[in-house]
């Protein structure tokens, strides 16, 4: 069996007016601290407001004032963490949060988001959360404990897919896939007209995606591997231009059960018959965020078989 | 936050006809096998058929041919096999099963199920299999790959119950609370009345309870801890003297979710409203069982606010 967990993690960090530009460390020092989570930078895009990152199997993006980095598989995002904090005082930073959703093979994982929180304690003072019972699917969150108070147009989306099923997921693991049809099929064109695409596939499957448009930006994972797929999608595009893509998402690729996760931002979706909405949690974080966690799942209606080990 | 997982384990072993009988291997060595477990036997109870033993959050049931042993915790059951396994020859094995749950806080355990089939490689040959979702509840199974035919009275149900709520759940997690009052609840001496029992009630809280009848016992193992309360219940009677007890498991414990594993046993629950079938494996093992994994959930019917860690 070829396992590979999506099992994400997230940092954002955003800086005091009056700093210098994240984006001028350059790209060494971003390579260096990607370094630290066991991950290598594949590729870049930049405009004028954004620097984004490919990684192998993750995303970091580089504004002035904030970045935001991705990971999956058993990459160690807390590493990457405390050699930001290196270099950059934590006197400098107005807001950081630290994501982790739950793993399903935690114990192939270099360390727990209890461990996580015991390597960002001496460097960072905060609260942490569980969204979602302990017992299904639950997101964690950590936050500096200082007051923050986020743009208007400051939200975000994440959308994390499990089991995906059909024609389109089956051509994902399939050998001999390319690229622009797994570009036709997300209809990144089509859907985000106004976006500069970067993306990589993985031997022998697996896809990544970085997109920004001004100070927007858009990301996908996909690890299809049948036992264990799973799809990551994020972006802090408003809304109204945000849910159609997700609805695109969850009509390609089907999945069996899926997280929405959202920060000041609320997502109407388009749920397949049968789907059913398991838990709901919310939580005003007192760094300016309502955050949301959803999680939805379409039952079984097939007796299926034991799968071998 | 109070952390006690129910993250269970159980092996059941049967000898070939002519062995010598297991009971007379005395309580010395099966306290010195369920040592290597890190459980200690508590207390015993007896009759013409089993020796049943209490330990500290498991249960090690011996009859003359076969033997079953259950922890929970982070208790390392798969030296305890490893162990019987010094002294009794896989030769004089019959059959030999060992199964673990999904574990929602992995890191915390001594091994994983993957550590455990190589704990038992050097000493046994089988098959594995995970029955359920691997992003959802599952369950995984071992066996001796060595053909075996179950006698027809050889049938199991095990109910594991998840985030208990209610009144007796909230009793089950005071403060002063006493075992009698438990022994109602569960309405033991109403439902089995020819059996014999033998209790535990843990400090702050945790209850454990063997019962036994003849050549048929039950078991029940509760950690009734807020965040993460979990209640198992195993037996090996007839469906149509089990199903009422679980039943009344389900009516006073209200979780909101369980799965029902069962051996060549059919079990007709009678769910709460709103409860949803989620998912359903069944596998013909071929060691003489069908078994069959479900997984039941009521979705929340309210917005939940954030877990503080």
């Amino acid at each position: 069996m070829m396992f590979f967990e999506g099992s994400e993690k997230k940092v954002e960090a955003v800086l005091k007016p009056g700093q210098a530009s994240l984006r001028q460390l350059g790209r060494p020092f971003w390579a260096k601290m990607v370094a630290q989570a066991n991950a290598e930078i594949l590729s870049s895009i930049h405009n004028d407001d954004c620097d984004a990152y490919l990684l192998s199997e993750s995303s970091l993006f580089v504004w002035d004032d904030r970045f935001l980095m991705l990971t999956c598989g058993t990459t160690t995002l807390v590493h990457a963490v405390t050699e930001f904090l290196q270099h950059v005082s934590q006197d400098a930073l107005a807001m950081l949060t630290y994501q982790r959703k739950n793993e399903y093979q935690a114990q192939l994982q270099k360390s727990s988001f209890a461990d996580d929180l015991a390597s960002l304690a001496p460097h960072l003072s905060g609260n942490a959360w569980r969204l979602g019972h302990l017992d299904g699917h639950h997101n964690y969150i950590f936050h500096l404990d200082r007051p923050y108070c986020p743009e208007p147009n400051d939200a975000t989306g994440e959308l994390l897919m499990y089991h995906i099923k059909g024609e389109d997921a089956d051509y994902l693991r399939s050998e001999g896939q390319n690229i622009e049809q797994i570009r036709q099929m997300m209809a990144w064109q089509q859907l985000l007209p106004q976006f500069q695409f970067d993306d990589f596939l993985f031997q022998p499957f697996g896809y990544s995606m970085n997109g920004i448009c001004g100070d927007r930006y858009v990301t996908m994972h996909i690890t299809p591997q049948e036992d264990s797929s799973y799809v990551s999608f994020e972006s802090n595009l408003p809304s109204e231009q945000l849910t159609p893509v997700l609805n695109h998402l969850l009509k390609v690729l089907q999945p069996q059960s899926y997280d929405l996760i959202s920060f000041n931002m609320a997502c109407a979706l388009s749920h397949a018959t049968g789907v059913q909405a398991i838990d709901h949690a919310e939580q005003a974080l007192p760094i300016g965020y309502q955050m949301a966690f959803q999680h939805f799942l379409l039952p079984s209606s097939q007796v299926r078989s034991a799968d071998p080990l």
